[in-house]
């Protein structure tokens, strides 16, 4: 396998991720099957599809490559046979989200280094990419999206990996160990911070 | 009149019955008459200015050609005078928007194929276009979005319409009688499903 | 200063006060940090990223000039360490809001005209610069968007400055005292309503 079919391969992980993160909200929220579809391609594709959207160069790739609908169909199949429950499986799910977190801010922030953005808008749609499948599935699904509540830690080290992506690309050293390092690094931030309740301060100082 | 004139006239009824069915949200939510304008271009227009962001063709039909702002117009003051009540018509209602679904899935595709899409690309661009706007409607009200909910068969038909028409589209035989055809048949499948309430399967199988 | 200098300025400001409208729901609503960051940039760049997303003239001014990220983070940390209250400074913030709601529906449409739009949608680009940010926050809050509810006249005095900048650069008159003299009279409008109650009507008559 050449490295863009690594990058590929794990790209569709975290859009599966992403996907069964949608399908089951749907399935919470009692929506039927084609919501949950639609509330899966949006989890999972969201996210990307605002990226190239603001890139401005041509069709999103979740459009443009029939493949990135395989994971999506899957995992809402897996949820609606009962493959995948809410009530089991909770922190392996939990560590696909975190690996679809860390793969997208990598993903995105590297996508929009090679559109020759700056740095600091580099880092920003590396964030964007992470978190924005996220947040148009709750905001769709009418709840108050995840990321701005304070129940964990979630935009806060997709926000690091998104600038590490970028300082090491700025810095011309960034390759396949960087990725897969900072991705590492972001899920096991991601990941302690679940296990042991870590928060991030709230919007006002006390 | 010519081929485009009548696809045109019949997107122009189609974005009506949208826009009609924001700004009578817009009136039970107890909005504004400037929420009820700014709701009805959502949902009429919405699912096309999607599509044009995601085919980055230019600027959106729904900004570049004026008379798209006609039908929106036209549905928030009919809605103002009680020319159209939600007490009434809920018939007459339904079946507008039926014919609004079901040009817009079969445009959308159209649209989406003549801009070089793959057929994957385009069938999904054709359902983006037809349940967009009444998706952005929805979120927009602070409502869970109808196409979620399990109370009647609607991206279902989009889905088979988009479908159709992409298949035709490839297969080179798409034609204005194939356009009318498969619009009929997802107004039919929408009027008989909700005529006999059908419904589609949850999320999780039972 | 030159001309161009100046309007970064004031569109600067808009964008601080837009930012502060975001990191006060987010306090509100008992959001973290970053939620509050996240919110604050939805509210003051979001309604400029959809002008230019709409304009697909190439990746949005919010993230190709990083000085936009300035007034949204110091609205962030003012709010973080109560140099903004909600309690205090009412006044303040609504004549801040009200400045970058006028500043933005004149920018809004100039920028439109410049991109070569008719003068429908040059008028209404300028309006969904102006009110696109606040509707995206309070969609991403999951709350109802101010701009429908008849609680005051926001978008209202936002169609009349995109319509008078689109007029006067038909006309082919405008500049900057056209600039200045327009956004005085949105913001008049705006401030006085505000002060006397002024409602818009409701969507339906009665």
């Amino acid at each position: 396998m050449s490295v863009v079919q690594v990058l590929l391969a794990i790209e569709l992980v975290g859009t599966f991720a992403f996907a069964v993160s949608g399908a089951l909200l749907a399935a919470r929220k009692g929506f039927d099957i084609v919501g949950s579809l639609l509330l899966a391609s949006l989890a999972g594709l969201g996210g990307g599809v605002l990226r190239d959207v603001i890139l401005a160069q041509g069709v999103p790739n979740a459009f443009a490559v029939p493949m990135y609908l395989i994971p999506v169909a899957v995992a809402t199949l897996a949820v609606f046979f009962r493959l995948i429950r809410q009530d089991r499986l909770r922190w392996t799910l939990l560590a696909f989200d975190a690996v679809g977190l860390a793969m997208f801010c990598v993903m995105g922030a590297s996508i929009a280094h090679a559109a020759g953005l700056n740095p600091v808008a580099t880092m920003l749609l590396g964030v964007t990419t992470a978190v924005g499948g996220g947040a148009m599935r709750d905001v769709a699904a009418n709840e108050i999206p995840q990321i701005f509540t304070p129940h964990g830690v979630y935009a806060a080290p997709a926000f690091l990996g998104a600038a590490a992506t970028t300082a090491t690309l700025e810095l011309d050293v960034f390759n396949g160990f960087w990725a897969v390092g900072i991705s590492l690094v972001v899920i096991a931030i991601r990941m302690v911070a679940l296990k042991r309740g870590w928060r991030v301060p709230l919007a006002v100082w006390r």
